[in-house]
């Protein structure tokens, strides 16, 4: 292969989920696209990397500092969500249900992996705590995840918080034929007064 | 979301196969790797657009004109192979098994998408016969392809050439019994005496 595409199939090939077969259609098609979108695309990348950093406070991502969750005075001080990565804060805001603020872990507690407690934002949250009333632990839902909320909640009942986790169950619009059985015995578990 | 961010989001979207869910991910990924990383991908971006080209003879992609196909003195002059896209000429040379040169149209014949005649590589091909004995048409095993390949067929023997098609069959490793009734029709009209 000749080597500027060579060389422009490996980088592709290092984003995740794109194996060489992929980055290779990729760099085909950037080779027959106008060089506008090409150029485009190169600014892009560079532009997330310059202008955006972590929030002080929530450690979300952003370009000013504090975030714009942190600087919404309409949100309620008493309600804390938190979350193990930036991304996972925009599907919480788009159903429109939570109008606290945030606080991101930055990763999940895992042994395997080697990230305990000094490896995610621990000290932060606990640092901010003064007039929280609940705790929503917004951890995803397998076993990192669920390791994570569990040692939070812990934490954070000894300190008198009320401690909430995400509802586990069917998902709307889905059918309980093709729901897998621990989701179904979390379903039945949680069922709720109709 | 936020604008450097939902702008590398839109810029991979237009990616073929890449999603808007996809896109995010990947962008993700941007913020959380190193910058060198973004850098290496932004400038591989670029080089290709700056630096390839399709060679003048054949069409292929190209940093130095004619090709290293073109160039190449060994091969026979007597055999051209006529593949759709320049990268379907890669799979071609790793099977090691044809020595002869490219021509690749830039397109196949398609009324749908108003691709005719003039919308290929046919004049150019047309101009590179002489001394060509044989013709193998490489284009793609699909309805646009196939259409490609008979009109081409037409042309080229009457102008007295050997004109010949890839074969179809089953796939090596394959199984009888995943084989589409299709392939496995073509399969046992092309079959050969063992």
């Amino acid at each position: 292969m000749i080597d500027p595409l060579a060389r422009l199939v490996g980088e592709l090939s290092r984003l995740p989920g794109i194996g060489p077969k992929t980055a290779t259609r990729l760099a085909h098609h950037v080779l027959k696209a106008p060089i506008g979108e090409a150029r485009a695309l190169a600014e892009a990348l560079i532009e997330v990397k310059e202008k955006l950093f972590h929030c002080s406070t929530c450690y979300s991502i952003t370009a000013v500092d504090p975030c714009r969750y942190c600087r919404d005075p309409e949100r309620n001080r008493k309600l804390l969500c938190v979350v193990e990565e930036p991304f996972n804060i925009e599907p919480l805001e788009r159903t429109r249900e939570f109008k606290g603020y945030y606080h991101v872990l930055m990763g999940a507690l895992s042994p395997q992996r080697g990230i305990g407690p000094d490896q995610i934002t621990l000290g932060p949250l606990l640092e901010r705590l003064e007039g929280v009333e609940e705790v929503i632990l917004a951890t995803n839902p397998n076993v990192e995840g669920e390791a994570t909320a569990l040692f939070l909640a812990r934490l954070l009942k000894a300190r008198g918080l009320r401690t909430t986790r995400l509802a586990f169950g069917m998902p709307v619009g889905g059918d309980i034929e093709y729901t897998d059985e621990v989701t179904l015995g979390r379903s039945l578990a949680g069922r709720q007064e109709i």
